[in-house]
């Protein structure tokens, strides 16, 4: 647990340094590198693709997809389609040593994940960016956190003992709750650090739904280990495994959080 | 050799009817039910998945995708998120009865399947799509009758044994030249037909790209297939195969053909 506290402390102003206090290019840069990362740890640290050409492929069409989508906001269907193709047209020539699956691996990690990541950096350039950025991480790291200590405390009922046997149905119920809360709180942080005004029911609807999907991103990433038979996907940071060990909440609330703000009027 | 010509004859009059004679919302509930059913046919008759609630979610996901896309035109990410967060929640209440695999495929089938299917209706809205829809299909299936021909006669080296033995070198090259050709004599059909001025130069790319990646896209199907161990993947059109074995090709071709479309000048 101390390990875990110390490398989170020493990871926090690495983030707020790239969102905050660097030029504009330096948060795509990292997202793009955070998502090959998680690509190489989805696809080589599970054992799910072998072939190192499919491998370097699929970690390059990741990141450059965070890329391409950042610095040239290119329609999506723009990187989905070569993405398919590049990876299809590997197998094809692979002389049948790369799986079915493998492909599906590769696509959704070519795919998924860029646009998870890339959420981060398009939800930075929206009015009240600045602010609005912090929302997933502290839906999906509040979630984490309240739902820990509320089935530390309350915890009765399984939720999915098969993929996740410590969490509880009481620990998903606090992690909402407590979601809602922080969100709250954060208002008038935020009002008091950008002057930025943001509307309580608004955040209070991002913080509900934010909640729920970062637990369904924390389960679903369980889910492909569970499946695959491994513990972490890497060991990148101390004591929290690897990239998508860490991000695997933030993943599903990043885009959902996102998509929210283009229907919702968040900022007053 | 006949039933399958006497299947395509049967087949074009309803193609035209519905991309020309009946009312605009025809086309899209069309483009729909051929990406639900060939989700079906990729899922279930592969057996890749074999839980029922996961097969009809990915179906429905397949399909309404299409009509989102095309009656609301929503972003893209408001259909890939949700169908992640519906196929990982099933596989995480699923006791672990679902194989990670199956999941994959599901997002491959909710997400490339919908996409590529739906590039038609979009291909269709564009300025000239009268002329424009029907530059995917020539590509595709010019390809297809191009290449089967100059392998007949040509035929020497093999181009990738393992996936499709009968497939050469020498028709792949064949079915480019023809569809080039094929694509040049549709210029002259469509000022004939609709008044439309295409520019030459830009089908020739058209063609040419278009024919490369229908035959990656036919390769790529036939990959899954050899993977999984089918010979097809349905039988509803006799001679033909299933959905997925009829549109291969051109659930390649027509995204990109869109991609095209939207950065270089086509209609005069």
């Amino acid at each position: 647990m101390l390990t875990r506290i110390l490398a989170a402390l020493a990871a926090l102003p690495l983030f707020f340094l790239a969102v905050y206090f660097t030029p504009p290019w330096v948060l795509p840069v990292a997202l793009a590198l955070l998502s090959g990362l998680a690509a190489y740890e989805m696809l080589h640290n599970t054992g799910m693709v072998k072939c190192p050409v499919l491998l370097t492929a699929s970690v390059l069409l990741a990141a450059a997809a965070v890329l391409l989508d950042y610095f040239l906001t290119l329609p999506l269907i723009a990187f989905v389609m070569p993405a398919a193709a590049v990876i299809f047209t590997i197998g094809i020539f692979s002389k049948g040593e790369i799986p079915w699956q493998a492909l599906f691996g590769a696509f959704f990690s070519a795919v998924f994940l860029p646009l998870a990541f890339g959420a981060i950096g398009r939800i930075q350039r929206m009015d009240g960016g600045d602010a609005l950025i912090l929302v997933p991480f502290i839906a999906a790291w509040g979630t984490d956190t309240c739902a820990y200590f509320a089935g530390r405390f309350f915890g009765k009922h399984k939720l999915a003992p098969i993929v996740s046997p410590k969490k509880t149905v009481e620990g998903a119920i606090g992690g909402v709750i407590g979601c809602i809360l922080l969100m709250i709180a954060y208002a008038f942080a935020a009002e008091a650090i950008w002057d930025v005004t943001l509307s309580l029911p608004a955040l209070a609807v991002l913080a509900l739904v934010g909640s729920v999907i970062s637990q369904i991103g924390d389960l679903s990433m369980s889910y492909i280990k569970r499946g695959l038979g491994i513990k972490d996907y890497g060991k990148i940071m101390p004591g929290h495994g690897g990239i998508l060990d860490r991000f695997d909440s933030v993943l599903f609330t990043a885009p959902f959080t996102e998509l929210l703000l283009m229907y919702i009027t968040v900022v007053l």
